[in-house]
């Protein structure tokens, strides 16, 4: 009979430029799942398997990633950190390993997360920023955009902003807050709720620009969430801009 | 006889990771420079040179370079702004064209360049700002960096602070001022001077680490800079770290 086996917890921060997206898919192995699992597998010998608080997107940055692993290697934690951190790719970092008691799960327990999308809204482009942030030129009135942002926080069905067309799970979801605010060239949004839908803070980000920009009323945000239809949402903002900023746990 | 041509000047940001510095080489045309010139000649169908305010080396950045070119070209400013963010790599990034005095020469009329390094100064690397710092996780102190960077400030010899063995011109250059802060993770040094020689911000950070890792002590700055040899100096810090910040004018 098998031992019981370690559960380790890791944070990590990664720039998701280049990878197809957090979760392993078959049909490459160019996601930041699989990077960390063949690291893990080479440094203790076992084929591991590490569960994330959930996907992000192709393009999709992170700046605090949960994820959690089984292992029986007896490595400390500082080491498995060290180790991580010398073999993986430059552009995924392991802020932090953690032994966490047995029943942990990631994705399970996590009971919100936090988004946060990043406009660069001046005229002209960052040769900086350029791959954190997207690059709208439009003057944004975040008046309206926070009003139209108020219509989306509680719990509702966010179909309308799904673009999964064959959802069959549950659609729907609760937001806490969405934050909207001006900080130098750039215009930063902060959604934070209990769980999320395929590209859900991308189109709502997209829905948002086009109120930012008077092509939506504020208003139209519950007809939308009516509707239950991706159609009558606005475009998905893409992905580049879009950081996983925080995971949290009971 | 030709018409006198318009002179412009360009505020352009760059991220120089990918390239082998600013200067035109002759050996590759993976230079910022040539970026610039080729897009610019492509523009007015005239053979462009650009003058910059002055080098900066492979992997170094600009947040705020300065170069003017002569043209006959009537289009405006705003116009040659549009063009050239168009089409220069997403990493290069024209910030402002204005139309300038005929006499106007980046170069000879720079009075004085600010530079930044950052240093990430912390244990764990970073996945999104690792291309514009230079991770080292020693613990330093900034109070005897501070005192070190004293006896720099002034006219001096930079001879010990100069990559260039076979420098004929003058070494001695002034330094306005040096500061050094810890923001965050990261520990931040910006040199303000009338001009620097090749590699000399890059050695005076590489020295100031040392005093700040105890390796060194402060007042071995002034002895440094008696001895007029570069092997008395400190290493040269990493390009990445390193920012053409601005550059000022009468």
């Amino acid at each position: 009979m098998e031992a019981q086996k370690r559960n380790v917890r890791l944070h990590i921060e990664y720039d998701g430029s280049r990878y197809d997206g957090w979760q392993r898919l078959g049909t490459t192995d160019n996601t930041i799942q699989e990077k960390i699992e063949t690291v893990l597998s080479k440094m203790t010998d076992e084929t591991i398997e590490i569960i994330g608080s959930g996907r992000t997107d192709a393009g999709v940055h992170a700046y605090k990633q949960v994820a959690n692993f089984k292992t029986n290697s007896m490595m400390d934690t500082q080491q498995i950190k060290a180790y991580l951190n010398r073999y993986l790719p430059q552009d995924i970092v392991v802020i932090d390993a953690a032994d966490v008691e047995e029943r942990f799960h990631s994705r399970y327990h996590a009971i919100s997360k936090k988004y946060v999308y990043t406009i660069w809204n001046v005229d002209t482009p960052t040769a900086f920023y350029r791959k954190f942030t997207y690059h709208d030129p439009r003057p944004l009135d975040i008046h309206a955009m926070q009003q139209a942002a108020a219509h989306l926080v509680g719990e509702h069905d966010f179909l309308s902003f799904c673009s999964n067309k064959h959802m069959k799970k549950s659609t729907i979801r609760t937001i806490y807050g969405i934050d909207i605010w001006r900080e130098k060239q750039e215009v930063k949004i902060l959604v934070h709720g209990n769980g999320f839908l395929y590209n859900m803070v991308r189109i709502i980000v997209g829905t948002l620009i086009e109120v930012g920009i008077h092509k939506r009323q504020a208003h139209e945000m519950r007809e939308i969430l009516q509707k239950r239809e991706r159609k009558y949402a606005g475009e998905t903002a893409p992905a580049q801009g879009l950081v996983l900023y925080d995971v949290e746990y009971e």
